[in-house]
């Protein structure tokens, strides 16, 4: 029994609500069940030094946590002086999985940022937060298009990520932050519609784990994402 | 005529929604207009190195902005290494006002963190900061007091805060971004709950300011900062 | 009884020491009694980025304590690795309070950085920096004008500043540090020469303060600015 | 045709020099062919604050590269003033891939540190990290054991690591620098004594990767370590 | 010719001014010419932590530049976020340099710290700081003995330090900035009170220099050292 | 008799390895006994911001020791966020020292960074890069002159270095560890193929020295030297 009694294949209650903040050119809140993400993309009408005139363009993403997101306060970045190696590691994850998404070449030489900052944490910020990104930066692009900057649209996959996990000896789906603090074995999966693969990050946190149950979570992960995915599509239609 | 079309002695919306976040002691969202900030009270059962073994508390507080909170993009302050020097006045005057709300020797040897991050900027947001923290620090004592882990109540005043400023010629409150940029005098005020200065801050931004006009200002800013307080109040009640 | 037998309207000794060392273009040591604070003006032909190509100048200011300016020994911030809050603070007060004497145009692509280094502090070091500041500022200005790099003076004010405060019950002016320690109000003010506000800063160190109260110290600062005044006019005249 | 001439399945050439210097506990030489690592294993009598008084060890790890281990000098993480975001990633890794192999119970209050600084790169460092860091700890317990100061071994399994990827359409193992750079896919596998999993990261650099590729991926990666674990085990009889 | 009209084995006016501030326990203002220092002695009753338990004391210094002190104005390290090489190697100088002067187990177990601040440079500062440092720490012992807080006198030696160099051919004695800029061979010399030698410092800045040049700089050296030895004791009868 | 049982004038055994890694354009692996320092040069085709558009070259040094180079493991300076006040200090002197050798207007518009890592320290790291720069830098500019990118040899010196010492009384030459520890005066000289010096740098760590042993010191290390620069022309004739 999970403690949140949810099946071992069932998601937390999903919600992706676009327009969250005003400034952004996209920014959606992304709840999966107790964690929240604020995701925004903001355009940029240049890029960094090392594509510079090039014609390309660039995706790049941060990932923050407010202090009290956690159930224990944890200390500000800002204040500390540095990103622990734990943020940054999350946002390279971010960052190379939205660059899946999209053919730099057609986006010009634009920067587009997905800050993905959490206001509630309970496990599962990092795929929550590249989930909420692509709903993100597809709004961001739709902008564009729709203001003639852009004539073809330079995304050309969607991309959604989840959880999956050992807990108590079976593989779960999409664990909250009870499960994850115990789970043996913790994987995140990030691919795109067609059912294949942009990253797979499997660690065994007690006991290594085995060919076939690293099977069970590849599958399980798969269903979760197809369902992620329609719920990010029905968000988009939703305007 | 202000931009938002209010009168010179008018509020914006004002909303206080406690209990916006699950993990803190005491988490308040505070509306002024479009200006959003959370502010979340965080109470752990240590003082810093110089207080310590004195039986005495310790209020402090932190203040940061999502980077896309504003129109164009700010970076990120954690990636940049340090707090900027705004932030750091903006945290110090939110930890000095709340202090004075509270008298430390009856919070015992306790450190309560006012964390203001702000997730939407349009003006005001250190103001609205310190009206949303008492609010927090509010439920977070209560929550104390509740459990029965303090006897005596440790807040002997009511805090908030607004920002006044002379705009087009005419003195005006709780001043939004549009106005903020071309103001001539930037103020903000901090009162308690009888009508007393805890902070007066007044910048001349372009010319600078008569006698006359500091009058205006402060008695622009007593009304405004006792709407503000009722509204504290009624927020409380609602639980 | 001030610890100092001052009547509570008397300021300290004043001195401005022009020239003071030899290679900035403006060097004044001021003295409030026994704090000293050297104010140089450094002139350099270029601006800061974000100012590149307008045709306007820019002030800034810069503050540091020696780290045997204080009774006890003050940890150095260049070893610490950075400024404290408290500097950033008091350095953005004086930059902001000089930019309000000078017309930026009239200036040209050139800054103009005030350093403002506390050799020895007794209390009322950022407002002696102001008053120290504004002349080694117009020794600047005047060099460049003697030679010919200016054909206009860019400073259309007078500024100085003072520090008052409510000190066992009276407001008195010019606080040294054992007054400032245990004040229960403290009010930095700078105002130009026409008797008008720069800056307003109050602060209840302990209880809040009244409007009368607030009343009474704005008049005992405007008079101790006059004195102050005088006293940087006499010492531009004394070269 | 692979740009070494090497089979799809075939390794580097592997060397594990031990005793490479003679200050640490454990000192290891790797070298995967071109790449070469120089891993110590320090032991200190003290552990993390986090865990003081709780009877336990710890293991972690630092990586580092020497300005020219790479064909274009990469700037000194020491001068820049920080770790960049990849190495504290992979020392991340490598730290948690190694404390799977120990019961840090039996370590005691101790604590050890293994330090992977790559003296050559030419793909594959974080992978030939881990694999030498393993035999650098293997020998510093057996050093504590002949000691007497470790009853019972603390070690329960072997780790090794490898990389493969799909490098022009083929899965292949052990990437050198030439591959790496274009390769599709890039995956580090780590694993234990019995074919478990202890990490699985892959990464689809340019086009998703199937699950068809991820399980060829997989096997590849198996067969490599096996003879990776016995060029350590060999490397341990030979002292 | 020198540009200062000194013959080779002259040195600039000197001046040691006791008691220049007045929080110190030793504070002197060193003029070697145009070039001037704060030097102040700190003591505090409490060692670094590798010296803890011990009962010996420590002597340390730490080394600032104002911003203004040279003809050009210099970034502030404060502001800069890190003290740079040329500083740290000079405090450290510094601080060896005042080590040998006394006996750190007679010291008992305080610190002293040699603030060497310089308020103008013209060449010389190390060796003026050093000069300058040793008076403050005469002046900070004596304050002890006298207080009855130090039973005997740890300081064991006379510490003084000068400059000396190849200025166009020609070995000279304490050179200002002009020659500084310009001179082949620099070399800085710490000597006690019975002309042994502390520390030796000589940089070939252009071509690079003899026996010959060497013993005749050792000698011109020593002569001044004597001199500013003599300085020194007048100094410190003075008071 | 001396830890080693060498002679007061012995060096440790030298040896030289050039091309000991393949990516640099000069690598060498200087050891003095049993310290070793891999030395690289680096070419780049650009210079720092203060030389651009001078046609002048640049050669500069950065200096390191990995964690475990010592018996204790020191800290990693990366991961402590800043190199310490002996790195910086040792690096200056190895650029200074290098840049003594070459002719930077021969060498045109580049630059040169010469990494000195240590491997395994045991007494004379700083002696020891230098040296091994001076091969490393030898290599690089052969190759630049073989690629006829030079076509006139910028190298005009040989340096080399070797640090002296009293030990016990006696001046010896070549410090290994054991005797740099209790060493009453610690002396590095850095000297031309003429026997001219570039750099003498004396401390006495514990009583002062005089002018006798400073001349012994000189002759010991003199002689030294000449031996390093038989091995260092040796080494290169040896390709």
């Amino acid at each position: 029994m999970r403690p949140s009694e949810r099946r071992a294949d069932e998601l937390r209650p999903l919600r992706f609500t676009r327009g969250y903040t005003r400034h952004a050119e996209g920014s959606v809140l992304v709840e999966f069940g107790e964690t929240r993400v604020l995701c925004t993309a903001s355009v940029e009408g240049r890029v960094p030094p090392f594509l510079r005139g090039q014609g390309r363009g660039w995706i790049t993403a941060e990932y923050g946590m407010l202090p009290r997101a956690t159930s224990e306060r944890t200390a500000r970045e800002a204040a500390r002086g540095k990103q622990g190696g734990r943020t940054l590691e999350i946002q390279r994850l971010i960052g190379r999985s939205l660059r899946a998404a999209a053919n730099l070449e057609l986006l010009g030489e634009r920067s587009i940022t997905l800050d993905c900052d959490v206001i509630q944490a309970d496990g599962g910020t990092r795929t929550a937060s590249i989930s909420g990104a692509w709903v993100a930066l597809r709004d961001a692009i739709d902008g564009l298009m729709a203001k003639g900057q852009l004539k073809q649209d330079p995304i050309h996959a969607q991309i959604a990520a989840v959880s999956v996990g050992v807990y108590q000896g079976t593989p779960v789906l999409d664990l909250d932050y009870a499960e994850d603090c115990t789970a043996e074995t913790d994987m995140n999966l990030v691919m795109d519609g067609s059912g294949r693969f942009i990253e797979v990050q499997g660690t065994a946190e007690g006991t290594p784990f085995s060919r076939e149950e690293l099977d069970a979570l590849l599958e399980l992960g798969a269903a979760g994402i197809r369902d992620i995915q329609a719920a990010q599509l029905a968000a988009l239609k939703g305007s």
